[in-house]
Formats: C-alpha cells, structure tokens, sequence
C-alpha cells in the first residue's frame, strides 16, 4: 500500500463549525466492518417531517445501495428518516448478497428506531467485489441509536472517510422573513487507494421547511453546478451519492423560488465539491475552468470538462508549463462545436491566445508565472454563442501514479 | 525537457524489410524546420493512376494541412500525387498563416513536379501555436525531386519521426490471380514531449489496382478497427492523417469485395496501429481489451474504449495489480448499456469475475500472475448481446508524467 497519510496540500486549515441543525441528531461507532481504531459506521436520525432529496451516480454498475436509495427517494411520507453509512466495504458489484445487506441494514435500523424500512437510506464506501460484513453494522445499530446527538455531525464526517487525507464540512446560516435557518454538509471522496473506489457521499441536513419536490429540484439543478462540475480523473463510482434533509424544525417555510435559500444551498454545495477536488489523489494544484461563448450551457460544459479531463492538460498544469497548445487540443476533441478562428484562451489574467492564435501580446514568461500559483484559472471563449460552464479540477502528478499504481493489492 | 532517448521496451526487435511498391518512389532531407543533424521532410511522389483514401482527425480544431488534405482526398483525376510531410512543426493552431503555408508548399511541390495542387497532400506534426517556416521546406523541395528512389521508404519512416523512440514500418504481400501485390506502411506516433502533441501520421502504399471509392470504403471501414481502436491516453491530435495510395503498377485488379487484399491492408493497418500503442509515452504494457455480449458494436466499442481510457485501471495494470473492480467501474461509467448481473470479466485466460460477482473458483495468485506479463488481455463479456470491439492501450506509469509534466517549455 502506497504510504499518503500526508494531508493535501490543498485542504483547508481547518475544519469548519457546524451549526446544529433542529431536527437532526448524528452517531458514530467502530463496527469494524475493516478498519480497526476508528470509526466506521454513522448514523444520522431525522424528525417526523422530514423530507430528502437525492442525487446519484448514473454508472450502469451502481452498487446495491445507490439502487436501494433510488427507489426510496420519492416516497414521502411525513415519518422521520434513518441515513446509515459505512467506510472499509463499497458492497458494489457483490451481485444479489450486496441486495441482501441492504436490507438487512435496513431492517435493523427499522427496528431499533421504529421508522419504515422506506425511510431508511444507506451508504457504502470502501473496498469492492467482497461481501459487505452486515452483521458487524447490525449489531452496532442499537448503541448508535443510544447516542444520537445533535452536536456529532462533525464526528460523522470522520467516521465516512476512507482514504481521504482531511475530513470534509461546510455550513452556513440565512435570515429569512421567517427565521434563521441553518445548512450543514459533510462529503467523503477522492482520496483513494484500491482496490478502493474514490466513493462521492455528501450528506447536507437543514432545519427549513420545504417541500421534498422543491428540495428536489434544486438539488437536482445546484448538483449539476458542483458536484457534477468538478473532476479528479474522469473516473465515475458506483456509489456517488448525495442526500439533502430538510427537517423542517426551523418552522421557516422555503417556497422553490427562495433564491436565498437557493445560493446558500449552493454556497455548501460548492465547497463541498471543492474539498473533494482539494483531497484529489496526488493533488497539487486547485483548477477551475470557464468556459463562455459556446452555442449552450451543455456544449460549454462538454468543452470544460473535457479540458478537465485531459491527461495532457493536467500533467502541464502539474509541470507549470502554460501549455495552450494542449487546451486548444482538448476542445478540439471534445465532440461539441468550436471555430479555431473564434477561438481565445486566458490563463488567469493573461490572455494567450485569440482568434485561432497565439495572442501577439503575449510573452510566455506572464503564462510561466500564472502557472506557479496553487490555485490556477484558465478561460475559454469560444466566440459563437451565450453558453457558459465553470468546473473544477487538480492536476495530475506522480502522487497520482504512486497511489493507484506502486502497490499490489 | 524529459530525457526519453531510450527505445521502448515495447519496441518490435527489428524495423521490417519493406517490399518496393511499384509506381511510388521516396526521398528526405533536413530542412531544419526545427530539428538540427536529422531529416525532417519526406517527399512521395506516386505515377500517374493512383489513387488515394484517407481518414482524418475529427478534431474541431484540426490543422490547416488536415483541412486541405480532406478537401482533395475525393478529387481523383488521373494524376499522380505527391505527399509531402514534415517533423518539428504541426502547423496547427496557427490561425490564417497555417492556411498560407501549406498552399506555399504545395504550390512548390506542384512547380517542381508537374503535378496539380490538387493532388498534393501535406502533413506536419511538431510544436504547435508557431509558425511554420515553410521557405525552409521549400527551398528543399528540387533536392527531394532529384533523390527520389523506391528504396527510400524506411528512410521516410525516419524523417517523419517527432519524439518517437523508434520508427515504425509494416508490409506484407499477396498473391492475387492476377499476380503479386504488395502493401507496405510507415507510421509515426505517441512518442511525444510537449509542446508537441501525439499526432499519429500514417502513410501505406500498394501496387494494387483498385478504384478510389473501393479504396476509401475499406480504408474507412479498417480504420474504424485499427487506428480508431487504439488510445494511449484519451487526448486526441489536431493533424491526424492516415493516407493509403494505390498506384496500380502491378496491373493486378482489387475489386471492393477482394477478401485477401483487405485481410492484407488490415493486417498491416493493425500492426502498425499496435506500434503506435507499443511507443505510448511511459509504456511497459501492451493491453488488449475485448468486449463481447454487448447490444451492438458500437456499444462494445464505448465500453473498451471507457476501460482502455480509464487511469485506473492503466495504473492498476503498470502496478500489475488485477483490480477487476476498477474494470467494473469503467464499464458502468462508459455510458452504454451494460447489466451488472450478466457481466463477466476474464484478465488472460482466468475468469475473475462472472455473474456480477467475483467468480467463485478465481484466487488472487492467478490474476496476480497474468498481470506480470508484458502483453496482458482483458475480456469482458456483457451477456446481452451480440456486440463486439477489441482495442489496445498501455499502461499509465511515472513515465508518462515525467514525459508530460516534468519540464518547462
């Protein structure tokens, strides 16, 4: 095994306070499922009234439990909610035995804590293709039940880790007419050695009132904006999993046009997926990309995420190296329109090329400073049309390669 | 700049000896378009009758010389050709100026030779964003007339060398009921330190008779099952060019439907597609992916590509680890159909996985021992369908970043 215990150079200094979320108390424990001395397992209760949203990874292989959460997400009974994650065990691809942990989970929770097996959500995380050792998480389920508490989110986010090099938290408060309102979010992801999967799981709890068809909406529009905009390496889990509950405890009524409401929901979303990108494998360097000019939003995306995505690309920006050449490469081969002749590229400040060409301002020593920066922007315009997309990306350096390759599993 | 001066250690033992093609005669030179003490163009001149196909690029931001290469492929009108190809400078990305310069050069070629621009064919690869000095190449271009010979080919696979670590030929001949045809081939490819890009430049000449829509038609279909199905990295070039000329000086008739003459242009397609791969930056893996059971081809072809193209399983495989998850997660993220209950999966000649699950009889120790190998083939079979595609990559090691990204341009 490839020795990371190194935090990113890219985290964040510290770990922010959470704000109690009404209506919402969180357990952890040591159930063993593979790691010994730490948590594993963590449990998040929710009062009657609450409603969850939900967004999940497409794969055509998801794991049992993105299936098991799918089907449940839209059943909406005014009961409370169960979400119970694991580390150390993805149960992905372990056929018709992974189905069989879930609801075994299922069925304990459902006992221990009265609620319906419908309203219970769980996550995997961790090793695939080996048998998810349920019984261990069932018989932890009655002393986590024990020690709910409002005040152990920040608990749980360590207890989803697996290989990641920093636990991962944001919040934020909003004055509406009605009240204050809190949002609280922790996410696990992209620090990874296999045979594990670098696993997405982001867990957002609010005390707002909403109703579970706005909530959903707009976690279905903001996650296309942050969590579906960033990438390490192009590589898609089987188990990506995001879940939003509003509580509703606040007793403060959102209505689907809150735009309050909505940006900071956002405002969480985002960080969440930048601490993702920041604990990206062998990260080096923070990216963001813009693209603007395209014929639509989805041509400009296309185009950012395939410069995102670009081996050549990020082995530039992990070298310094101001490399235009290789981002007019990536957009040529994106499969969505450009025109070389339209064509200009900024690195940050700097524009380097325009109309099909270098820029004839440009001097390379301004791109080779831009490049030394740990946070990099790089802009597109396409000059043809009004689509714009912003995504997010690290380099790729040997601590990538060390990671996934100099090891046997 | 990275050091890569040593050969790959995927490299064939020898460069093969390749037959004269009757009707087309070779000659280089140094033109010192950026390269000093080596040459750097190669000129084809092919008799009056050939015919030429070809396949491009489908880069949106393809080079001037691809753009006027694809203009003339179809123009067929009795006349020679000429293909004249240049080292050190890809000539993309060069706005306006690109467009001059490769009208200068064929304007040249056409005076000195006789021939109409129409049917002359240039390429570049090298640096890209500057300028190409195309009066150095011009200035040569009476001296490559004079020095023509049918033996020269191999020193054309030289000439169009960028960072290359070995030049790269394949032949073979047939014998059809009208007598002897030959095929013989060069290629340049993968081998690359940027600012450059991989461009892959193929040039394969035959004496075979054959009608430029029969040509273009199979050319077309094998390129799909050759060059297309080969990725080293996922980034794709600007100056793609594939060109196959049919001189007819053997006088032996191909028809369309000519079984032998396409299992022969096939094979030496596919070698030297395969010598491209065995020159991927950082290579110490030759990988064969082959999928089966798919809906369509078409989908097995994304899934193969999705796993050649996935960094982890390229990491797992330099890593030699038989991670037959990371294979799972490639196919689920590739975005055809895929179920996991029917899949299978086998590294060599060991069923790791069947069923959605790992396969009961497999053992560690034996994919840990495919993974030794210096050839490693991966099958999937999805269980849906009739579909199949089968594609080569390598592996994704230290090399390949210390190639891309450990320098400053």
């Amino acid at each position: 095994m490839a020795n990371i215990t190194s935090v990113s150079p890219l985290a964040p200094a510290s770990f922010p306070t959470l704000p109690v979320i009404k209506g919402a108390r969180f357990a952890t424990a040591a159930a063993g499922v593979k790691y010994a001395g730490r948590t594993d397992v963590m449990l998040a209760i929710l009062d009657p009234g609450t409603c969850v949203a939900g967004a999940f990874t497409k794969s055509a292989t998801r794991s049992a439990n993105v299936l098991d959460c799918q089907s449940k997400i839209r059943l909406e009974d005014g009961a409370g909610a169960a979400i119970i994650v694991n580390s150390g065990n993805s149960n992905a691809f372990t056929g018709r035995a992974g189905d069989e942990s879930v609801q075994a989970i299922c069925a304990e929770v459902a006992s221990v804590t009265g609620l319906p097996t419908t309203r219970v959500f769980t996550s995997s995380t961790g090793v695939i293709g080996e048998r998810l050792p349920h019984d261990r998480i069932q018989a932890k389920i009655q002393e986590l039940s024990n020690n709910l508490d409002e005040a152990n989110l920040p608990a749980a986010a360590k207890a989803i880790m697996t290989t990641d090099t920093f636990p991962k938290g944001s919040a934020t408060s909003v004055d509406l007419p009605g009240g204050t309102i809190s949002i609280a979010g922790i996410a696990k992801g992209s620090g990874m050695i296999a045979p594990d999967m670098a696993t997405m799981l982001v867990y957002i709890f609010t005390d707002a009132k909403i109703a579970q068809p706005d909530l959903q909406a707009m976690v279905s529009e903001l996650n296309e904006k942050t969590f579906n905009s960033i990438t390490v390496d192009s590589d898609t889990s089987t188990s990506d999993t995001l879940l939003v509950a509003a509580t509703g405890a606040s007793n403060v009524l959102v209505a689907a046009d809150n735009a309050r409401f909505r940006d900071a929901l956002h405002s969480v979303m985002r960080d969440l997926a930048h601490q993702v990108v920041r604990d990206g494998e062998g990260a080096t360097k923070f990216v963001q990309i813009t693209v603007t000019g395209a014929l639509n939003d989805a041509d400009a995306k296309t185009h950012a995420m395939s410069i995102a995505n670009s081996p050549l690309v990020k082995t530039a920006i992990a070298g310094e190296d101001p490399n235009w050449g290789r981002v007019v490469m990536a957009i040529g081969k994106s499969g969505a329109p450009a025109d070389r002749d339209t064509l200009s590229i900024s690195f940050g400040d700097v524009k380097v090329a325009s109309n099909g060409w270098v820029d004839p301002n440009y001097r390379e020593e301004q791109g080779a400073e831009i490049m030394k920066d740990q946070n990099i922007s790089m802009a597109v315009d396409l000059g043809m049309g009004a689509g714009a997309s912003t995504v997010w990306t690290c380099d790729l350096t040997h601590g990538y390669i060390s990671i996934n390759a100099d090891y046997r599993s």
